[in-house]
């Protein structure tokens, strides 16, 4: 038993899909979320500074006594998962492992036939190749289809997913993958669940849409049972939530997010921390 | 005459339509521009951590040796224009004034009937309230209708000014200002003058848009010219730009604003110079 709580961070509101669904699941679980605010978004930034922004917030995290860290932003765990597990004693897990063992165990085998699985993602992401070469790695006969969709992010944020913008958006970028037949469909980036009717309404319900967010909040509930980290039953897990700039929009847009007011913002600029060392 | 070369800033690609314009009618200035690609967007952020980074690109300007600086960032220029004058001997000046001081020259006075002003932006440029009190100020009987319209700056950097997407959005935001006759409608964006075509079909050519750009590069030249600094004639001025990230990225992003390809781009983490200090 352990009541120290998980530690989850994204560069902005994006994580609150993974926090949705850890809440889900692990009702008794502490969270502390980290959203680096001042410094969203990561999609376009180089390796070297988001590795940099990765170990500030981990370092912060370590200070708030997590149990272990969740990195829910696909850019960060495409580009700095291995550099933190290499900086901290915690276990850590990124979206991107749970996302790809779902994609290959939900597309249904048909007749033999290679599984065609499409990922969507941002720029930074889709550039990394994270998710196509990890594919390929767990099932070298499938065939991946990977698209950049730069635009869903703000679309998200602005609340404008069941717009008349998002459908000519989604046809924009995804047109050419309608004819594909795919098998299944990664949500590479932790803003696109909310683009989820959307996309069921696009493709007709035809392609089955891999939720990193559900994906990674099982792979964390084994981690807790498979380190005995979990906490004790018959509590209530809280949530806290630290940003690095303007608590005010981050409660407004999380609220989106979580479907419910979020209390608990506080600022917290963990690059004060860094260099006043 | 005074061969320093000009310095310039922005949060990131934008400031570059006030660059275009500086280059357009100072053909033998020098250039030093700076763009904070490594944390834009300051749309979002709060006014001490914008503060913050604007004296930290100063300082690195003045390193440069420039001979004034031009606060090319509607969000900057918004919120720390005065913080940035009290903290350097250069000339300054920001993109709010000389667009305001157009709006109302350019806006045809039609019979004793007040002006009316439309005003677009990001969500903080326009909450930050810069453009409605200045105009208020320097006329007091116009009516002002300001809009933030957030989505205009990813459409504009994923280069879709002229698709459907941008009509749609165009759309969604302004549809109310069709109905009001404005007289002029101030562009508090630098990147809005890439949507001034997709503007200009919107409004049926009906309403005269202010290009802030344009209005700052002639205030540019008058100060230059106030503060006896202009550069020798008969010379050739050069551009120099310095980002705190991905060069890469800014000079394909960049060459759509210039209109040409962008050489000599130079990698500078600005924040490193603050905190060996």
């Amino acid at each position: 038993m352990d009541e120290r709580p998980i530690g989850v961070f994204d560069s902005g509101v994006g994580g609150l899909t993974v926090v949705k669904e850890i809440r889900a699941i692990l009702p008794t679980e502490d969270i502390v979320y980290f959203g680096d605010t001042a410094r969203v978004p990561y999609g376009n930034k180089s390796i070297p500074v988001i590795r940099r922004f990765c170990l500030e917030i981990v370092n912060f995290l370590e200070t708030m006594k997590v149990k272990m860290i969740v990195i829910a932003c696909n850019t960060a765990s495409a580009l700095a998962l291995d550099h933190v597990r290499r900086n901290t004693v915690l276990p850590v897990i990124g979206v991107i492992d749970p996302g790809v063992r779902a994609a290959l165990r939900k597309a249904p085998s048909v007749n033999d036939r290679e599984k065609k699985i499409g990922v969507i993602g941002t720029r930074a992401t889709i550039k990394s190749e994270a998710y196509q070469k990890r594919l390929k790695r767990l099932d070298s006969g499938c065939s991946v289809f990977a698209k950049p969709c730069p635009l869903f992010v703000p679309i998200v944020e602005e609340n404008l997913s069941d717009s008349i913008i998002a459908e000519q958006t989604l046809n924009m970028y995804l047109d050419e993958f309608r004819s594909l037949s795919l098998d299944a469909l990664i949500l590479a980036c932790t803003h696109y669940p909310l683009l989820k009717k959307s996309l069921d309404i696009f493709f007709d319900k035809k392609v089955i849409l891999i939720d990193s967010a559900e994906e990674t909040a099982l792979e964390v509930a084994e981690i807790l049972k498979a380190h005995r980290i979990s906490a004790p039953s018959e509590r209530n897990g809280t949530d806290e939530f630290y940003v690095s700039d303007s608590p005010e929009s981050f409660m407004l847009v999380g609220s989106q997010f979580l479907k419910h007011p979020l209390d608990k913002v506080f600022l917290e600029p963990v690059w004060q921390r860094t260099s006043e060392k």
